[in-house]
């Protein structure tokens, strides 16, 4: 499916944000591109690059004549930027977003774009990395990957295959299920893991010999605790916004550590190797796929 | 300083054994290099690719007139090993070994080879990887990496320093320490981050849904996890040689899971934050080092 969007309005343009500018320029899939933002000296990046065509000072401005409004923002700032927008959109603008956690934003919706939930549709595209900013994007950073699209009971069918086709002009490969899902799935496979290295670095680095302990860790401990090196705040918005399926993830890692625990206390060899096997069994065919 | 070998017997020619003997070679550190090992196809390559100079097919003719014989096989083999060398060792001959946990080999070398211990030094190169065999081998593994001696009671002057400058001309980093210690220290910084990993792994492997759930991980999970692809005989060996350590370490993180589960329970947003605001800078602090 092609599509052409004429103006599209991104609200933080950042490594996520402008790479989706980046993309849709390169598959002249979009007009014009406006970007709002709380940091001008970025936004001005953003221009010099050819990110975007232009920089509005004003929501109003922005989402004036928009087909797409992006919000590209923490989750954190976007029940204000909905409240603000909310006047000034067409009736044919369709909003999307680009947030890690799905309930919570189909829930700022129904709050704050009550008038316009047809025209809502929430997704996540699965392309973090520890850069950001404007000077970070890329027209790349979507090619081959996962974008969740996460429609509320509302979304009407037009508005879908517009943020659908978006993403798909961006090389991505998206997919659709309810917001529980994707809650419950990134809970899991992201949420968990950040969680956990975030405990263990913050764990060594707490002790007295903190600076012989680092000094000694290698390649193994580099990669498993590279996610440590987010963003504080992010995290923590985002374990607040998914608590309960992020709690009900670490009540079953919990559980699943202490069964290692008992084996190793019993010199269980089996059960050891019966694990580690099965975990890098996984681990190589989900590599190789 | 400068070190001398004139015939060095290493014992599994894989990744370290065959690196080891590379680095030496090009540092013109070794004159002829002996190897032994279970494989005859990776003993003829390592032939091939000049890693060794000659095959022994006997222990006896592997240490025959060896200055330093460099016991590079996984710890479960070492016992047998030790036996199989002890009668044939010149009262010259150096032994060390490169295996991960350290308590275990020494209490092994105390056992099997009790009238060498002055010129046994137990050693650990660290520089895994996952990948193994004569053909991973390069020159360049150990340059500015570190590898920790743990010197017996018994051990000699003479015979720790001829290990330590092998390794010097390997272009490693030598320290010096008691075993216990370099066990805690590695319970912390690697076993334990690797059983976290598996025990993730394995978790979600296990889900009904474990296919879905693979598809949507993304990078951040590909390297918390990627020490999950790791021999699970190896791992199962060293979770049981570092038990007590290890168990000492899993309990710790235990109590800190646990403190987490319980700010997120109680949705204590500065706790959160605070944890993996500490874990950020210690992590970003490390890889700048």
């Amino acid at each position: 499916m092609t599509t052409h969007i004429n103006k599209l309005a991104i609200f933080g343009v950042g490594l996520i944000g402008g790479s989706v500018a980046l993309a849709l320029k390169q598959a002249a899939a979009v007009g014009e591109v406006v970007g709002v933002g709380r940091s001008r000296a970025n936004l001005d990046a953003a221009l010099k690059l050819g990110i975007i065509d232009r920089i509005a000072t004003t929501a109003a401005a922005a989402v004036q004549g928009a087909d797409v409004v992006l919000l590209a923002v923490p989750v954190g700032q976007m029940a204000a930027l909905m409240l603000e927008i909310a006047p000034h959109l067409g009736a044919e603008t369709v909003i999307t977003d680009a947030g890690s956690t799905k309930q919570d934003v189909a829930a700022l919706m129904q709050q704050h774009l009550a008038a316009h939930l047809p025209n809502c549709v929430p997704g996540h595209p699965i392309a973090g990395a520890e850069t950001c900013g404007a000077a970070a994007a890329r027209a790349g950073l979507y090619q081959g990957r996962n974008v969740v699209l996460t429609p509320l009971p509302q979304s009407n069918k037009a508005a879908l295959e517009k943020v659908r086709a978006l993403w798909q002009a961006c090389g991505a490969k998206v997919s659709e299920m309810p917001a529980t899902q994707h809650d419950a799935i990134f809970a899991t496979v992201s949420h968990l893991p950040h969680l956990l290295a975030y405990t263990l670095v913050d764990m060594i680095a707490r002790r007295d010999n903190a600076d012989t302990l680092f000094s000694f860790a290698a390649s193994g401990f580099r990669d498993f605790t590279r996610i440590a090196g987010s963003s504080p705040e992010m995290w923590r918005d985002i374990a607040l916004a998914n608590r309960q399926a992020l709690l009900n993830e670490i009540e079953q890692y919990q559980a699943s550590l202490e069964q290692m625990r008992i084996a190793l206390t019993a010199e269980d060899a089996a059960a050891l190797e019966a694990t580690f096997k099965r975990a890098q069994t996984a681990r190589v065919r989900w590599s190789e796929e």
